[in-house]
């Protein structure tokens, strides 16, 4: 119940200078950042944005592009963080569940056991015709974090499984997680969501692969149980009257980057799948005063976190880590929705914070992407990512802004997303030669 | 005892035209080419040179930059030589003893048998202080080759370990190697060099892996048994009373490149550790004017090898072989040293030389380095290293000039170190089609 240690990690562990070594990492990642042109000559969201302090970090820096898993392929934002800090993603292979629980409960100290279930839930809305459940709006209008919270916990007063030790936990909107506790279930069970409306939800059951394990049939049963018991507490709520389970997954404990690497890491995001992801890896998630001060509020006054929140954190808990992750999501759901000049904007906003980065004196900063989201294109991209490396020991080249143009000619060349974090160690210091 | 064919090996040996092909390859190394720039604006020991005729090279050629291991790793020298020369230096891991004997016997036949166990040995002084040895000097004042071939010679004329079929090998200055003959012993071996002056020598012992292995309890009995006996010959010796061990290994046989690309393939080099290694892989080192006429000469008489010399042997053996790997090591040594303008100069002095490589038209000149020494860092670094490929078969670029920012936009893009040797095989038109 652990995965391995891929050949780059256990290098990077043996090589990783531990005792004295004080230099610090920020990795700031504009989620989707990599674009197209608009239009047959036009310039890309990158491009366009008007940032004078990237440009500046290029002219003194270095900059070039990774492929998130390889060239030619798109990768969903889970995997292509775990690529950005060093995890092979076609080893580490981790399911939508898993994330969505380390995501509802970053900030616990114990989230799960090896061995134990997760999946993820989505609020939904269904109606019955001829006897049959249909599936009308898979996330209940996008249901907000208030009356979804209040149904979480009124299936947690009212569900009951016995003998079975399970919990329900809700992360964002119409997003929450389902924990299977103890040993003896599987992670091996199909969706129920079917992916579309009009048709009715799957019935949970075993994968193909454990037709025939009897933990796997166990589960099923349990979570139809469940299921069942779910449809009848909700069913006349609003704005939600069911759920939908996806990503069952078995949750196997990730060689953590602090302890391979010796830094103190840190994560600041705004989104329940970042900090989970970010977790599960290792770091400390950190919370922003939004954060902080929402604990004390009713889920439904609660505020939303900022860039500028972000920033305001990274500052305030600098001197506690050695590795800061940072993460902007807006520009990926403005690129998702084709949405252009607002992802030129949310790219901009981001440069006039990066004074206030610099002012730490980050050793190294390493600005990039998880992957490309072209507004054109409304969805993820395999199109490479560009990068931007600022810190003393980075050779410079010969850029003079930040954008897919330059990148593609830029010092860094071509590089996959696992190659980023050997090298914002090795420009920060903190590797030590292999070899004599 | 045998370390695998990597499947990029398997590859070149299954494609590789024998019969018939003719094409010479050069591959001249300058150790630790790679550099930064001086000063926040400025050029690199690379970019300062003036090298005319490397810059026309590179005009009529291509170039890039390779990374030895992988993006963010610095490489030993032994590790980088072994992935220019093809092999995965993780997976032909190689320690530095067997590297240091083969260097040391590097003109002989037959060096080791696969088994066999080798260490490094640094002549080092000593004091005693309280009834314990404490070392005083590492590397006994860098004593010179006359006095310690000479302590050699007394070594192995008065040491006995009644049973045990052993050897010490004289290699440069401070250096020397151990050969434990025969089958039976173990290469797990903890150093006994503390890597550092002020405090006692370590204890021959196994490395915790091989704690409770009899063949490591065993070989760690006789070599200390061996260091008790050098103790006492060396005594009142001068300049050096001690030796430090490092490095164990046990021979495993490599692959020989040789005998895969169906070349014959020659050594040029000054320093005993890169002889070694190309004697490792199957190359022949080849004796410069200097190594001849030294033969004659008592130790403390024998001359330098100069770079000169290493092109005239060269032009001497030019029809004998058809891969000639030419090294130049004091780019690295003033890298080390963080003597920027030497660094230069030596540059400069190869530059010079270019013209009688080219005279003898190779049908393919790689020049490179092994990894970077930036004088700024004054040791081994990550960063890419400058490749210029030359030949008929070789698509040209824009490049102007040979260096750091050129290669880095160069049309060879950025390569893996062991990429160089399925590269040069292919502009030299030594391998055929894979698949029909």
């Amino acid at each position: 119940m652990q995965f391995p240690i891929t050949p780059q990690w256990d290098l990077i562990s043996r090589l990783a200078k531990r005792k004295g070594a004080s230099s610090k990492i920020v990795l700031l990642v504009l989620d989707g950042l990599g674009g197209l042109p608009r239009g047959s000559e036009g310039l890309t969201e990158l491009e366009t944005a008007q940032t004078p302090n990237l440009d500046q970090l290029a002219r003194k820096g270095a900059v070039g592009a990774h492929d998130p898993i390889a060239p030619g392929f798109t990768p969903g934002s889970g995997l292509a963080h775990l690529a950005m800090f060093g995890y092979d993603p076609l080893v580490y292979e981790i399911g939508r569940g898993v994330l969505a629980l380390f995501g509802a409960r970053c900030f616990e100290r114990d989230v799960m056991r090896p061995g134990e279930v997760a999946a993820r839930l989505n609020f939904c809305t269904v109606e019955e015709k001829a006897g049959e459940l249909i599936v009308t709006d898979r996330r209940a209008g996008r249901i907000k974090d208030g009356p979804a919270s209040e149904l979480i916990n009124l299936l947690r007063a009212r569900l009951s499984l016995p003998g079975v030790e399970f919990d329900l936990w809700q992360s964002k909107e119409h997003r929450a997680a389902l924990q299977l506790k103890g040993p003896g279930w599987s992670g091996e069970l199909e969706d129920t969501d079917p992916q579309a409306t009009g048709v009715p939800p799957l019935a949970p059951a075993p994968r193909p692969v454990a037709a025939k394990d009897p933990a796997a049939r166990r589960t099923a049963e349990v979570v139809a149980d469940l299921l069942g018991q779910v449809r009848e507490i909700l069913r006349d709520k609003k704005p939600a009257n069911f759920i939908l389970t996806r990503g069952f997954d078995t949750y196997k404990e990730i060689p953590s980057m602090a302890k391979l690497t010796g830094m103190r890491c840190a994560a600041i995001a705004a989104y329940p799948d970042y900090r989970g992801i970010a977790r599960l890896v290792g770091m400390e998630v950190i919370p922003t005063a939004t954060d902080l001060a929402n604990r004390n509020l009713p889920v439904a006054k609660r505020g939303e976190v900022t860039i500028e929140d972000e920033v305001a954190a990274l500052e305030q808990v600098w001197s506690e880590h050695d590795f800061f992750f940072v993460h902007i999501k807006k520009s990926d759901s403005y690129g998702e929705d084709g949405n252009f000049a607002k992802k030129v904007e949310i790219i901009e906003q981001v440069d006039a914070l990066v004074p206030r980065i610099i002012a730490l004196k980050p050793d190294v900063l390493c600005v990039t992407g998880d992957h490309s989201t072209p507004a054109q294109m409304k969805t993820h991209s395999f199109h490479p990512v560009p990068v931007l490396m600022h810190g003393r020991l980075v050779m410079p080249d010969d850029a003079t802004s930040f954008g897919e143009r330059a990148c593609q000619r830029g010092g860094l060349g071509r590089l996959r997303g696992t190659d980023l974090m050997p090298l914002m160690l090795a420009y920060a210091d903190r590797l030590a030669k292999h070899g004599a």
